[in-house]
């Protein structure tokens, strides 16, 4: 990615795309993320998950979930950081462990505070998809944006 | 937890309640998962979160997202396991990383398929709670469920 300036709530546009860099997933990882967080046995034993209802190993979908967050962070620059208010999450298809993902955002709102004049909701979707073009992960994301000069 | 049975859609009722068992959280933990995923100072450096929004480090909400399916992979025994086909995520108080976690969750609807008869939709609503009631995070979980004898 080019380096890009920090965001304000003044700087978002609804409109303005995002794409972040690519992220090379492996079953060592989706297996070291699903023992720990999600040890369902489509997630963590390859063979047992050809019969599963996935057809094959596939990532929890909260692993796809952090993933997402990491190429965000690298590819959404807001001011203050990226702090989520909410999130609606779908995951259309698996994530499998040879997938290479990344990350393509819009704004689809902005939406200033009544209450609190120094800050607003940027409203984006988030699609993470692989090389394919295959959507894993479909999110609507509503992050706290501050003015610039908020405390 | 006691065992329970494991559970098919027609096992499902509304208002039924599952507590899971707890999970102690430390700053080893949150700082490693941040640094992998979400890589924030409020999350990784807890200097820098003092002078922050969250005024002290706090937990990736994506980690609290993953321990709390942890949580629900244990408490929740659904046939076939634990697969979301989409959920609604807020965080009313930020996770902190001396939080003792477990999750109450609540059956809230039960929506047989129209188009294929051996499955269903059931909504539950998940809270994550620290052991003074504090909940970190809420979702809205829908979860694809078979019936008994599904292939």
């Amino acid at each position: 990615m080019p380096a890009q300036p920090v965001l304000y709530l003044e700087d978002f546009v609804v409109g303005a795309r995002y794409e972040s860099d690519r992220h090379a997933l492996s079953a060592e990882q989706t297996i070291a993320f699903a023992r720990t967080f999600d040890p369902q046995p489509f997630h963590v034993d390859p063979a047992a998950a050809e019969h599963s209802f996935f057809h094959g190993l596939a990532a929890s979908g909260w692993h796809t979930a952090a993933i997402t967050m990491r190429l965000l962070v690298e590819s959404v620059p807001v001011a203050g950081g990226l702090i989520g208010a909410g999130v609606e999450l779908r995951w259309p298809t698996p994530t499998r462990p040879d997938d290479v993902l990344h990350v393509e955002s819009v704004v689809t709102a902005i939406k200033p505070s009544r209450s609190k004049p120094d800050r607003g909701i940027v409203t984006m979707e988030n699609s993470t998809l692989n090389d394919a073009g295959e959507e894993r992960q479909h999110t609507v994301s509503h992050l706290l944006v501050f003015r610039r000069g908020a405390a």
